[in-house]
């Protein structure tokens, strides 16, 4: 609790274990805001916290996490992300070691993006009152002026395109929950897509929606959007590129991969015309050598509608859960 | 539980609980993302998590506090607020009715300030997993270009201004724990003091610092910048003004009242030449009411000290306090 009260034993903790971390010119200046220059044009803005349990997992950590996510989010915008920012929530008594590994794999992800941590925050709770460690980061980014991504421009004919397999997050946390060991054959798919989505943006195509596919997984994402554009989004069952490992996972668990959630997997809607030439460019990287047609934009749908069409052609449409299928996914 | 799951229900609370409180073109779009148009310039960006427990007291409550709170951080950085974010970590069985209270509690004090909380997150913990409601804010502001306020402008024979009585945060939150009533006598200061740093920038005085005496109190916030700046600040113990009911609940409960937390009072270091204008401009506003110097930066220090002059010539100097006088008072 010490740690967490505005003295030297805070003082202490910032300068020797987190300062040291994440150190960057910007961050050193100890001001309570970071002072940065921006590009001219739009700005995009965006936060999450993260209070993914457990915190290590088979593909990641919640540090991992919580700079891929509020990349990713920045991404899906359109914008390249520039800065982070870092607030905790620690609980009292969770291990030092433990935090400067979380902060260092947030680093990593961070530098290897080319995005610094620039502020934050730190704040101890009580014993009970937390669970080892909650971590939210906000997130700035530039987007060019051309650029305009957003569910209003999505437009009848529009291919959906995915980059990677699905569902591969929420399954390697259920397993690790659950004292499965399928470590050798799944991990959580965690992954900063924004250097992938920056190589479809230099590109110029003409891009309409990006949509990260996390809480509530593919089937969550598109139903959210097809409320929005008001259309119905038809998707070919047998193109849904779902991991071995996943299928089985879901058979003895009882879920859907359809609806279990993703961080490094997003749906991409663009004119047939380019969609090609995206597939073949998402392909080219990493993390979109899976990267594969899943549908449609079929028609104007005044509630907004997601269909599933089985080879036989054969429709059944995918609805909102009430609930969720797992809580602390992220 | 179900409220966190990126289902029905989820969007059931974002769209019907909070949406319309927050309602706003922006936040209205619903992307990941916020589209924010930036004046070019400067951008000052921060982020604060809140914890403070209870969540209501007098004078305020964790909302109020979670808006004030950043809005104070990018006006000590001389910027003008103009978004924020709000994250929110709930525990499960947090009562509807209270998180609209608060919710309505950030937006009143956005609106008041002009800025608008343009995006946000939902998270659901279990029960005994956080506690009631933790709010992390973060906020974006833009600094004109003549301005430059910082540790490293600070220079010998600045006057050091605060605008307002001390340790009335603290104190509140104290007896509110307690269950002392206070209530008639004593509210936390909790406040937005960007609309009066506005003033003072509009004024074009030349502010060297500007610095808010959050959790660890006027001690705490003044010994950091002395070491930062390498300076000894000189305050005069008579000049320091303290409520009477602040001074009484210290006395009972054992607390200094230089190491109170506040959330409306700030530290503002100027040459002498300019700090007549500017206490009169203070005065003028509601929050600068009491304006007053309290000491003066008097030579260069290599480590940096804070000591407190009583009338008879006598210095004691300030030490950070290891841990915390008060926990989770933010």
């Amino acid at each position: 609790m010490a740690h967490g009260g505005g003295g030297r034993m805070m003082q202490k903790l910032i300068d020797d274990v987190i300062q040291p971390i994440f150190n960057n010119p910007i961050l050193n200046q100890k001001h309570d805001s970071a002072i940065l220059s921006m590009p001219s044009g739009k700005l995009a803005f965006t936060t999450d916290s993260y209070v993914v349990n457990p915190l290590f997992f088979a593909g990641g950590d919640i540090g991992k996490m919580a700079v891929c996510g509020t990349l990713n989010d920045l991404a899906m915008s359109g914008a390249k992300p520039l800065y982070l920012t870092c607030a905790l929530i620690i609980e009292e008594g969770f291990s030092i070691k433990d935090l400067q590994t979380i902060l260092a794999s947030m680093q990593a992800t961070a530098e290897q993006a080319g995005v610094s941590i620039v502020t934050g925050d730190t704040k101890v709770v009580e014993k009970g009152k937390g669970d080892g460690l909650y971590i939210n980061t906000a997130g700035v980014g530039c987007i060019a002026e051309n650029i305009q991504v957003h569910a209003q421009n999505i437009e009848i004919g529009d291919q959906i395109i995915i980059n990677s397999d699905l569902g591969r997050h929420g399954m390697s946390i259920m397993l690790e929950r659950e004292g499965i060991d399928f470590k050798n054959q799944l991990q959580s798919d965690c992954a900063d897509v924004s250097g992938l989505v920056q190589q479809l943006l230099d590109k110029n195509l003409p891009i309409h929606c990006m949509r990260d596919l996390t809480r509530g997984g593919l089937a969550s994402g598109l139903i959210e959007l097809a409320t929005n554009s008001k259309h119905k989004y038809t998707l070919q069952e047998q193109t849904l590129p779902v991991h071995e490992t996943v299928k089985t996972a879901c058979e003895i668990l009882g879920f859907d991969a359809l609806y279990s959630a993703n961080e490094g997997c997003f749906a991409l809607f663009i004119p047939k015309s380019a969609s090609a030439e995206a597939i073949s460019c998402l392909q080219q990287h990493p993390l979109g050598q899976q990267a594969c047609i899943i549908g449609e934009v079929t028609e104007t749908h005044d509630k907004g509608l997601v269909t599933v069409e089985t080879p036989l052609g054969i429709q059944r449409s995918l609805e909102l859960f009430s609930g969720e299928q797992l809580p602390r996914i992220c």
